[in-house]
């Protein structure tokens, strides 16, 4: 039997209990502070029980922390306080330099492996944990150097589990990278929102947008502050430049509609069709 | 058996093809001057023949004009010269005000009906028409007083048999919404897909990204710049203007970000969080 504790039944962390819980001979241990969230996670059977930390890092075999990014510091230092010599601890944080460097200097930081699964919906709380979640998608792994090589190889099968591959970045790679490719996206998501309701606000319009590619466009405005604006917050310096270029690129394309330059127009789309390449599956 | 002509077989006017196509009584005439998407509509048995615009107009009943916005004042005014006078014709171009303009001399202008069926797909071309794109989305109509009411009556049942529902709108009021809910929405993917791919190439760092949200609010990047810069060019003022509110708002998000104001990033994001509000189904 594996004793597995998660701390954070939300999104992700209620989406791995479901995978393990599936799993042949697994326990699930869930440590969750808010009252409603340990009722639905009982409830739905994500976890076998409900514990308090301390007690349920104490027998772990392997704890996965997954709070939001601002708490993620807190939890880690207290866990690696409380587990058994041959634990291994994961993280599952948007960021990761400020995680890393937090626990830098703590006598069982080779126990810990820090990762970040790509994988995740507009949707927070145990309700929204769903099988699949991270079936075909990647798991990053930070600082595989400080990490024993049995723990790196026990989040690695958890991830792998799940149907993820794992890929190795440094923390400051990892947090530049993802500025651009997730919090950005964010950010233009939550920007489209407010520029949308402001409008249909002055304009008493009512009309369900979800015919359009707004829908697509807008889908991570429904994200969670609470779980977002730490993330972007520990990330800003990354983001800010990130939204530099984007807010530059905007301009670009107002000059051209401003002056009727239908060529410009043209040639900044050509160019941001080229997205398809990367996005092309690996 | 009702004769339906569609000039410009793409991924609109070809959807619309496949759907006529699949009814009982009706024969489809296509006129297209890319002998490449000639051949794919006939492959595909989109359309029943491939004519000349004249021969193809004079005997149709309805005649539906589906090229990019940039052609279709031209094309209209060509077939409203030709068309028999019970004949119905109708565009479906992203823009409207333009068009209106265009024809509202035209003596034959009460056989026009101005449609905007809100559909799509971020792929383009005959190849990449469909069954059921319109299914249950939204179709606007302009000016519905400046034309005949049998006209009417004809484009209202020709979008109700492709399962939607019509709406009335001023072209004026029509361009203003669109300009935040559907242009605003691709010049960010488009952007998003710029600035990324800046930072790809400087950063040498090939991952798939389709495993963040990510490639949901990018999908419209990859959108044809042959339909899109003539639907911004078209709308440029009030898309202009919307540009300047989006950026606005990003200017906010640096502010709260630059200043580590992680209450003001909360609250932003709580305020674009009512979008879900406006996507509810109606």
């Amino acid at each position: 039997m594996v004793n597995v504790s998660i701390i954070g039944i939300g999104l992700i962390g209620g989406s791995m209990a479901l995978e393990l819980k599936s799993q042949l001979n697994v326990k699930v241990v869930g440590v969750e502070k808010n009252t409603s969230h340990q009722e639905i996670a009982l409830n739905r059977n994500l976890v076998d029980e409900i514990s308090e930390l301390e007690t349920a890092v104490k027998l772990a075999d392997i704890i996965v922390v997954s709070t939001s990014v601002d708490k993620i510091e807190t939890v880690l230092c207290e866990v690696l306080d409380h587990i058994k010599p041959s634990a291994t601890v994961i993280d599952v944080g948007s960021t990761k330099n400020h995680i890393c460097q937090a626990i830098a200097n703590h006598p069982m930081r080779n126990r810990f492996v820090a990762c970040h699964p790509l994988a995740g919906t507009e949707n927070s709380g145990p309700n929204a944990a769903i099988r699949n979640l991270f079936m075909g998608k990647k798991n990053i792994i930070c600082e595989k150097e400080k990490s024993d090589l049995d723990a790196v190889d026990t989040a690695v099968k958890l991830f792998e589990s799940f149907g993820m591959k794992s890929y190795y970045l440094s923390p400051e790679d990892h947090d530049k990278h993802l500025a651009y490719v997730s919090h950005l996206s964010h950010i233009s998501s939550f920007t489209l929102g407010l520029t949308v309701l402001d409008i249909e606000k002055d304009e008493h319009q009512i009309m369900n947008l979800a015919s359009t590619g707004f829908s697509s466009t807008v889908r991570l405005a429904k994200s969670l502050p609470e779980t977002w604006a730490p993330i972007l917050d520990k990330n800003a310096v990354n983001i800010c430049s990130a939204l530099d270029q984007y807010i530059k690129y905007l301009h670009q394309f107002k000059t051209a509609l401003s002056t009727n330059d239908t060529d410009r127009l043209y040639e900044l789309m050509k160019n941001a069709n080229k997205i398809k390449d990367i996005l092309k599956p690996s």
